[in-house]
Formats: structure tokens, C-alpha cells, sequence
């Protein structure tokens, strides 16, 4: 990854360019940090100069061209690899802002409405219907948590906040993540799923992660609440599904599918006892943007990679 | 409240009474702690020898009678306290449980619930319909919160550990209560009530809070969330309705309400931005009853008052 650093002369001259999405406050953030224009929209040719791209996709007439540096204005990247062979020598960078912190509060949110009956009340409430419904504590509960980076540690570490045993599956190489009372490896979540009130997916999609949760893993859960804010396609929606009949899993919240957005005939909305968010978890703020843009240009001009930079060839 | 400390003589000659509703596993649990039989029912004359009683309400005819302690199967005590004068010189001690973390958690599904926009994600789920609905971050706004005892410092403790500033409102001499990062006086929280993004009331009732949050507080709120799991007469109906309509209460949760239960026609279903949770965030398990009837019993047998004593003239 690292021999992808731009070299700062070749920063200090590349072009900006920026999607004509973009909002205009970015724009104008763009063009202070960098003190040159930014050229919105791409039309033509590429451009035969370096440039730096600031985007949530890349368009194919862009990527004959020599890119410098991309900027994701969003964390995850698969859409962006997926789409094509990424640029040789191109760097690529995320947008992941408080992500974390918003994914966490998403997770908490939910764990604590499950024990609360949050749905069940505001549905009583619209009936005029007083009944008691006794809550469920969440401390002393376990939250099993795929993914051990920055969103999965964030996760665990909110959760434990709040007296939540968390069991961290991920990379070995990750055991000392912050906010986990223990992290096992994939092959060995089958104790941790079993007993777990809640599986939290934070899984980004690659070829590992394709389907990852499938038939077995949902059928050794012991009705976990299953809340995936993740990517869509590392579930197996029929899997799903099923054990959502048979009771292995409690409960499914989705923030994502496998096919976004879901159209009003699809199967995900008669799921038994399933809520689906509309991948809105983790949207990231305008300010945001600028605020990692910023930080990866500081990085660069220091001579450091920059801490958001994607392994282009992992996926993440 | 210390001289009516029972003498152990007193306690180890005492009859053991237990209202009707009380369950047979409590029953079971008490006279293992007290090593007597459990005298279930109130029925004739009142005993004329000193009694215990265990219960939610004591009824008219064993006020006569020479009642030494009377532990509640409830937190909240003004029901009981209100019923007539309270007999001289009997204990009242009540169940407070697991109540400040069940309350704590209650607060937080809900303050975390409207950030989430929960309600209205588990309604969009019904209709089919996929709309994304930015979240707000729960981290680094305020919470006021009233009562900085054990209720309120229990609430205050666990949005804090979720990065949510808290306010307490509560006598001078709580100031060092734990969960707060400030306390200050009743006559002097119109600042903090209108930065609030939430304010939580966990007041008991008693004749100084009777109506406590009527007009001007309401008026002086900026859109909080408004979350009551105290005592429902602690709040002016009438006065949150029109707040509410105003938008200077943004919206409510209420656990409680000044006459319950509400019956179907009730104006309280119609309030904007209303959820109602029919007295449900403190349910007191039957386990806790037991469990705080042995902390008790220990205590007065070790000579010391119990943690869960109440002050009979000052109401909680």
C-alpha cells in the first residue's frame, strides 16, 4: 500500500476535479485546503496531467487517466473496486468521519429498543392502548461483534459502556482492539454465537466475506437479535430467512441488503419480525468529507499515509 | 427516620404478614430470611402483637395495629404514604431493585430511539418503503435531569457513558452525586432547560413536585425530548399539550401519567410527538423483592438503618 504514497510535487501540482455531486460546501472546503480550484463534473477526455479525484464513484473515462490520489466520500469502497481494475499507482482514500460513533449509537439504539419494545409502544400508543410490557435488561448480556476494526471496535466499546459482555470475532492480529472483553477467530464463533443476545455484523464485502453468513452460522444462533450494518451480500437472505421461522434468530434489523434500495414487492419487507433501515447508519455528513480530505492531505504533506488509505488490493 | 430503627429483639418476636398478590416464590424467599411462616392475607382484627408486613398498599385495618416495618414491594411509596397517616414509629423501607438500571436503560432506548428515528423506521418497514432518514449523534448534546438520587444518578451514569452531557437538577447537598458533570438548584435550571436536547424527570411525588413541570418550565424548554419516569402529577397535562404545540417540547415519552391507566378515550393518546409506555420502565422483578428484603432484614440485624429506609415526612 505504502508504495502508493503521491510524492508531495506531484500533489502540489495535480489537478482537482471533483463529482458534480459534490455539495458545494465540500467544494469550497476542497479549494481551501488545497488553495487551487476544483474542476465539478467529468466531461471529455481524461486528463493527461496528474489529478485528484474526490468522488463516490469513478467514472471509466477517468481511470485511463493518471490519477493521482482518490477520495471516497464514503467508508465503504466496494462499489468503487468492484467496478472495474483500479488505477496502477493510484491511491485511495475514505471517508469514514464519525462513522464509528454513528454506527455505534445504531447498534446501541437498537439493542436497547429490542429490551425496550420501542416498536411494540409507539404501536400500542396509535391503538390508545394501555399495557404494561415488561423490559428486558441489557447489561449482563452478550453482543457477539463481526468485524474488529474501527466500526466494530466502536461498536463493542459503546455497548460495553452500557454493560454489555462483547465477543469480537475478526483477524487474530486484532486481539488488542479496544472495547472487547475477548476476540476469537472466525473459524471459532460457534460457543460465542450460541449464547449471544445479539450478533452485530460489521463486515465490509469482499471475496471472503461474500455469503458469510449462511445456513450454519444462522442456525447455530440461539435467538440473537441479528443486526447487520455491514454489506448486504455477506448474508444469505433465504438463510436468513429461515431461521427467522425456525426462532435461531430472534429478531433481524437491516440497514443493508444484498440489492438496494428494496422495491415495495420485495420478500426482505415480509421478513417475520425484521426491521430494515434504509442503509442509513452510517451516511456521512458534508463536513465530514472535508475533515478526512483534510486530514489525508496533511498526512501526504508530511510524508505519512494517511490513516483512512484502502488497501485496494484487500478491498478495505 | 433513624428512631424508628426496630430493636432485633422486636424483629426476631415479630409476625410476618404478606399481602394476597404477593408471589409464592417471595413468599418462599421471606421466610427462609426471617425463619418464620408467612401469614398471607389480611383478614378480622388487626394483630395485636407486633407485626411485619410485605406488600404494595396497607390496607385500613392493620394501620391500627402495631406495625413495625412495612417493606414495599414498589419503589415508589407516595401511594402508600398518601392513604392515611403513616402508624407511629413503623419502618417503611421499599424495593428499589435494579430500578435505577432498568430506569437508566429505559432513558437511553429512548433518548437514543428519537436519534435513531426507531418509531418511524419500524413504521416505513410496514408501508414497504425504503427512505433513507439521517441519524443525529446522541454524543455531546445535554440532558437535564431531575432528581440526582439514586434514580437520577443511575440515568445520569449511562447517558454518560454514551457522551451525553448531564445536567442534574436537585438539592444543593447532592451535588456530589455520582453521573452528573453539574447539579444545580430547582429555582436555577431555566439556562439549562433551554439547551436541553433532552430532560428527564425521575421526581417522586410529594406535595413540593405536585405540578412541578407546568408552564414556565415547559415554555422555557428549546425543543427537548421530554422523558418522564418519575410520577405522573408531577406534570401539568394541560401545560405539556401546549408546549408540545408549540414546539417548545419537542417531544415526550411518558412512562407516567397524573391518572392511570389511561382509558381509550383519553386526551393523552392525541398529544403530537407523544409516546406513551404505560408504567412499565421500573417493573420490579418478584427476585428483587426478596433480594431487598434480606439487604434490610441484614442491616437492622447488624443494628444499622437500611439503605432503602424512607423518610416518611419528606416522602421518598
Amino acid at each position: 500500500m505504502s508504495e502508493n504514497l503521491p510524492a508531495p510535487g506531484l500533489l502540489a501540482r495535480a489537478r482537482l476535479l471533483a463529482a458534480p455531486t459534490v455539495d458545494a460546501s465540500v467544494v469550497r472546503g476542497l479549494e481551501r485546503i488545497t488553495g487551487r480550484p476544483v474542476e465539478q463534473g467529468f466531461s471529455g477526455a481524461p486528463p493527461e496531467e496528474p489529478f485528484i479525484c474526490v468522488g463516490a464513484t469513478l467514472p471509466d473515462v477517468l481511470r485511463g487517466g493518471p490519477l493521482v490520489w482518490f477520495h471516497s466520500v464514503n467508508a465503504g469502497t466496494d462499489a468503487l473496486l468492484s467496478a472495474g481494475p483500479w488505477p496502477s499507482g493510484a491511491l485511495l482514500t475514505r471517508t469514514v468521519g464519525r462513522m464509528g460513533e454513528r454506527i455505534a449509537q445504531y447498534v446501541l439504539a437498537w439493542a436497547l429498543a429490542d429490551c425496550q419494545s420501542v416498536p411494540e409502544f409507539a404501536a400500542q400508543h396509535e391503538r390508545a392502548e394501555w399495557r404494561r410490557i415488561p423490559s428486558e435488561l441489557a447489561s449482563g448480556q452478550t453482543a457477539v461483534i463481526y468485524g474488529t476494526g474501527r466500526i466494530g471496535s466502536a461498536v463493542a466499546g459503546l455497548l460495553r459502556a452500557c454493560g454489555i459482555r462483547t465477543v469480537g470475532v475478526g483477524r487474530a492480529a486484532r486481539t488488542a482492539s479496544t472495547g472487547f472483553d475477548r476476540v476469537v477467530g472466525a473459524d471459532d464463533d460457534a460457543q460465542s454465537l450460541a449464547s449471544a443476545r445479539w450478533v452485530v455484523s460489521t463486515l465490509p464485502l469482499t471475496p471472503a466475506t461474500d455469503g458469510f453468513f449462511g445456513t450454519d452460522r444462522f442456525a447455530g444462533m440461539g435467538g440473537a437479535t441479528f443486526i447487520n450494518v455491514g454489506r448486504g451480500a455477506t448474508v444469505d437472505m433465504r438463510a436468513l430467512e429461515a431461521a427467522l421461522r425456525t426462532g435461531a434468530v430472534g429478531r433481524a434489523v437491516l440497514d443493508v441488503l444484498p440489492e438496494e434500495p428494496a422495491e415495495p414487492g420485495d420478500r426482505c419487507w415480509r421478513l417475520p419480525r425484521t426491521v430494515i433501515t434504509s442503509h442509513s447508519a452510517g451516511i456521512t455528513a458534508d463536513e465530514d468529507i472535508v475533515v478526512d480530505f483534510a486530514a489525508c492531505w496533511k498526512a501526504m504533506a508530511e510524508g505519512r499515509m494517511p490513516d483512512t488509505a484502502v488497501d485496494v488490493g484487500r478491498g478495505y
